[in-house]
């Protein structure tokens, strides 16, 4: 789910600044798989709990694993908001060329958070789900220089595209923090500390 | 948890409308309340799990209890999230005259899908759960009309309060959509039916 979400906001990424209309249906359509993985997941969970009965660490395990599918299935309905925004400007598109490179670099921000709390889920690498945190800072700081652009230049893109950059950049920002929420479930799970 | 996240978007929705400072503050510091009683809920409910094992409709009830205090926690933030740009904008109002009573609007619709959503979690109601979603399509329709005020009418109130009523709406239209989720999960629970 992890890499499934992670190339549907990369591809998202790309469709939003080149235009795509093919990739952007692309990530619309990939997202069912998304959907159909977390519902499997809660199913066989269901049913490991009903038969097994898990407890102490095990049924902590269980609903932390729940808990992560949410936030990831999440992630791809983000990454597919952002597809929509593609789409719906096509042929047009939805980001001025001043807002070209901080768009480029929200997407790989989020290329890179995702990432890590995928390897946080493999490896349990409380380090790394330190970093993510510096990672979501510069999301943020990404996030804000998007309205800095949009209140304080000369915005001569109209009122749609101020819309859409709005509505992306909260998706890209919300997009991170799930991942960061993904990690910090993981560690909390393995060490017994929040962050 | 239904009750207080009803009465933090009422009155973000009027610290918002009046550019009411106190109760915006309000609104902030009260948040904690709903975080703290979802800690709560989950320690208990993680407390039951390990102690009494349930399994089958139990063990479901008890997973779909957390689903629900994270639903409603998350609601609480979007309410936390209008009290904010009521702040951020204060002595300022961030609606404008000629949107004030569709945000209105939406407040009240918020109003009766939380307290639809709280009557399903009491009484199990599956028609008031199909209710729900007209109400939902009514938020819908309203996030749509802020929409086409700001890009098919002349706007003269400049792009600060255009990046406030796009975000205000997306907050409105999650917070009714967590309170289907909500409705939703306890019919599924109930029923066995997806909706």
């Amino acid at each position: 789910m992890t890499n499934l979400v992670a190339s549907a906001m990369a591809r998202a990424t790309t469709a939003l600044l080149d235009a795509d209309l093919q990739l952007a249906e692309g990530v619309i359509t990939a997202d069912e798989t998304v959907d159909l993985l977390r519902n499997e997941i809660e199913e066989r969970s269901f049913d490991i709990m009903a038969r097994q009965q898990p407890v102490a660490t095990d049924l902590r395990t269980m609903v932390t694993t729940l808990r992560i599918v949410a936030d990831l299935e999440r992630m791809g309905d983000l990454a597919l908001h952002v597809a929509k925004v593609a789409r719906r400007r096509y042929p047009g598109r939805a980001v001025p060329p001043e807002l070209h490179s901080t768009l480029l670099e929200m997407g790989q921000v989020a290329q890179r958070i995702v990432a890590k709390a995928g390897s946080v889920i493999a490896g349990h690498d409380a380090a790394l789900a330190k970093e993510l945190e510096s990672d979501d800072d510069t999301m943020d700081a990404l996030h804000r220089k998007l309205f800095h652009v949009l209140l304080e230049t000369e915005w001569t893109h109209g009122m749609e595209a101020a819309i859409d950059i709005t509505l992306c950049g909260r998706y890209y920002e919300r997009y991170a923090d799930h991942a960061v929420s993904v990690a910090h479930r993981v560690i909390y799970l393995v060490t017994g500390k929040r962050f």
